[in-house]
């Protein structure tokens, strides 16, 4: 027997003394929305300091305004092993309506559903209790046969993850240098499917920009104007048009800028998922792709920069008609980034374009909305390629690299605060229900997540 | 002496009776929006009914569910004389905020400028009372002096102008043949200035266009959704930028169908005006020309047909930010038309633009805002030109044939109901102050008025 299969042994010999434990934390109703659960999360809090600090790990609760974070650290065995952090979040969604629960959200159950699936049920077993006990119960595993860590370990748990992170940034920024480690292994995602382990490796930045134009200096009859005033919607409507080309793609000067091609293999791996034009879109009543030609849906979501406008309006838009030439119109305009495309020069562009399509006696005022950008570990980076091979040992089917369409904060505060990357992986399913009544954890997600960890752990 | 200049010479020694006669009309609270002011309503119609039984017409108060009209018929000395309508309203506008008015706005005065300007001071002096006395005077000269009129005259009152109008059209159908006649006269516009009488020749009419792109089913989510969903905006920005192409020129199928070119001796008079880009667009902020290029604004506004948004929504709108594809967005859509352009065929022409611009698994919805073909006198009829004589002899400027670039509801009925064209001719000046406290009618538009109207009819 291997090192590692004497491990992943232990890891399903503990799985029922794992259980319990993950029944002993799903039973703390740490809802952090909820001024009424405060107490139940400073609970769960410690719950948690206490079964790190039984695996060895120096673990404390930690104070913020808010619900408190915990903190843990644990060396290697070697020296010359590398240093991750890993986040998860110990508080959970309310769970009115309560009436459709089936059982107790706070009593969890095993539950056959009778098609081979034993799930966990209650509030927080997929999100986030049941993933983050899977890197905790892989580290016990590990040190029981072991008596140490294959990595240095640092485990930063946040109670506020539910009710909007209030303070996350401020506490990474005044723990900067207890928290940083070389990179950042987050389990708060799920599976490409039941059979399926992923790993999300990029996600988009955005770039968020208002502008509104304004022609003459109030409303005009459109019959005494029409034809000879500026109609700043007309004005409007063709910037917006020109944002595009016929091929789809975003026609701003250095736009590209930092767009790398999607490697063929990655390319290769999605395409075997089965996720097409006809099954993505006809599932919101869609069936072509629109953007960039010749790409595929998962590509263009994932991997592809966009410009996207997310509100118009300008002029009457009431019951009726009204013959107005308005003075203004306005748009709220977004940009999703990949690669290392630079949002304040894709912000800078697009101003300069707009300009540039203006009448010289009529006005733009912009607006900006936020800018971030992408996050994209390499896809043949050391940490990814590990963890990869060790999920595809685990699983029925290899490990696929996804992307996300959209952006997760605790990501690219790590990424800001930390100057880390963060590797994504988790074990949840897309029916585990969260957020809504009757969340479950499958049980293989939990065992199998448990010894997932493990072989990275090991691989890394 | 002449025979016209002995009609002439007898309104120049009528006119402090006509100028009585006014000061009794104006001092009749005929406010037609005001219920409050019913019986003066009547009382202004019977008052009109009076004079004119004076000068020998058959004419009569008729009732309608609203305030009366006033319809009156005088047949010409000479059996092969032209029959003409002549327009106009006897209800006002209300008067507040009364507090603003120098004197009592139903206690007329003469007011001396100090500048060579007298005016008469009161509402309804010169919308509409004093303009339609101008040609009540003028057939009352002219029948002292010939004991007949050059022309059949029906005459038209009306006392819902200022209300919307709501008996005009089932009245204009229920007495088609009494009002039939070979063209309208309507008094109810002004002159180009104080100096240059003007004929308003040609009205653009209008076709009212809403519509509504539906790509998905709902809502879509920007970074999961975005570059690979159809995004309505982007849609309907496409299909509004490319009703125009670089020219200005409105790229529908058959859109100038019917349009044709403005004769170049009316658009050299146009030239003599003085309202070029800078005066005209000068006062709303503006600088340049928007639409076709190469014409002047005054062609663009009264002799080419359009097409304007006046309205556009979809997305999000709100403050801040929300990174949304939506479902739909919508647009107000409008033209002008000019000449003979069909307002069905243009409609249709837009609809299968739209259509073709569409993507396949995308929807769009119309919604019809009205329709009104152009009203055109043909710039070389003969009423048009023995008009436009007859005023440039009275005034020391010549008259100028002008187009208005909206619609007057009036003209467009004539045209429906009773197939009729209509010649406008006024003698208000812009700031005569029309709706607004002090109100006034130069002396010189009543006087010259009179005398307009008699060199108008001697020349018919």
């Amino acid at each position: 027997m291997t090192d590692l299969s004497t491990v992943l042994a232990r890891a399903d010999s503990n799985l029922s003394s794992s259980l319990e434990r993950l029944f002993d934390l799903v039973r703390i109703p740490s809802i952090s929305t909820d001024p009424a659960y405060k107490a139940e999360c400073r609970r769960a809090a410690e719950w948690l300091v206490a079964a790190l600090t039984e695996l060895g790990f120096d673990a404390s609760v930690r104070d913020t305004p808010g619900h408190p974070m915990v903190v843990a650290h644990h060396a290697a065995g070697r020296a010359d092993a590398p240093h991750v952090l890993f986040y998860g979040h110990y508080d959970v969604q309310p769970v009115d309506p309560l009436e459709l629960w089936e059982s107790d959200p706070f009593d969890p159950k095993i539950k056959d559903l009778g098609n081979g699936r034993k799930v966990v049920t209650g509030r927080g077993t997929s999100d986030d209790k049941g993933q983050l006990l899977t890197f905790v119960e892989a580290c016990r595993a590990y040190k029981e046969v072991h008596g140490a860590l294959p990595v240095t370990i640092t485990i930063l748990f946040e109670g506020e993850e539910e009710s909007g992170s209030p303070s996350l940034k401020p506490f990474l920024e005044a723990n900067r240098d207890e928290l940083k480690a070389e990179y950042a292994l987050v389990c708060d995602t799920s599976m490409w499917d039941g059979e399926t382990p992923a790993i999300a490796a990029t996600l988009r930045g955005l770039v968020g920009e208002e502008l509104t134009i304004t022609a003459a200096d109030r409303d005009l009859h459109s019959g005494l104007f029409g034809g000879a005033a500026a109609n700043p919607i007309h004005i409007l409507a063709e910037i917006l048009a020109g944002l595009r080309d016929e091929t789809g793609r975003v026609t701003l000067d250095g736009f590209y800028d930092g767009v790398e091609e999607t490697p063929e293999n990655i390319k290769a791996s999605w395409a075997t998922l089965g996720r097409d034009a006809t099954s993505f879109l006809g599932e919101v009543g869609l069936s072509e792709p629109s953007g960039e030609k010749g790409r595929s849906v998962l590509e263009l979501t994932w991997a592809r920069p966009t410009c996207e406008v997310n509100g118009i309006w300008g002029g009457y838009t009431g019951e009726g008609f009204k013959t107005v030439i308005a003075a203004k119109a306005s748009a709220k305009v977004s940009f999703r980034l990949v690669g290392t495309q630079d949002p304040a020069s894709i912000r800078e562009s697009f101003r300069a374009y707009v300009r540039s399509k203006l009448p010289a006696d009529c006005r733009v005022d912009f607006h900006e909305h936020g800018a971030s950008p992408a996050i994209q570990l390499a896809f043949d980076s050391p940490v990814l390629t590990k963890a990869k091979s060790a999920l595809s040992e685990e699983w029925p089917k290899p490990a696929v690299v996804v992307g996300m369409g959209g952006s997760i904060p605790i990501v690219g505060d790590f990424q800001t605060y930390l100057g880390m990357d963060s590797l994504l992986v988790g074990y949840g399913l897309i029916d585990d229900r969260i957020h809504s009544p009757n969340e479950k954890y499958d049980l293989t997600s939990f065992h199998k997540g448990i010894r997932s960890w493990i072989r990275i752990l090991d691989a890394l």
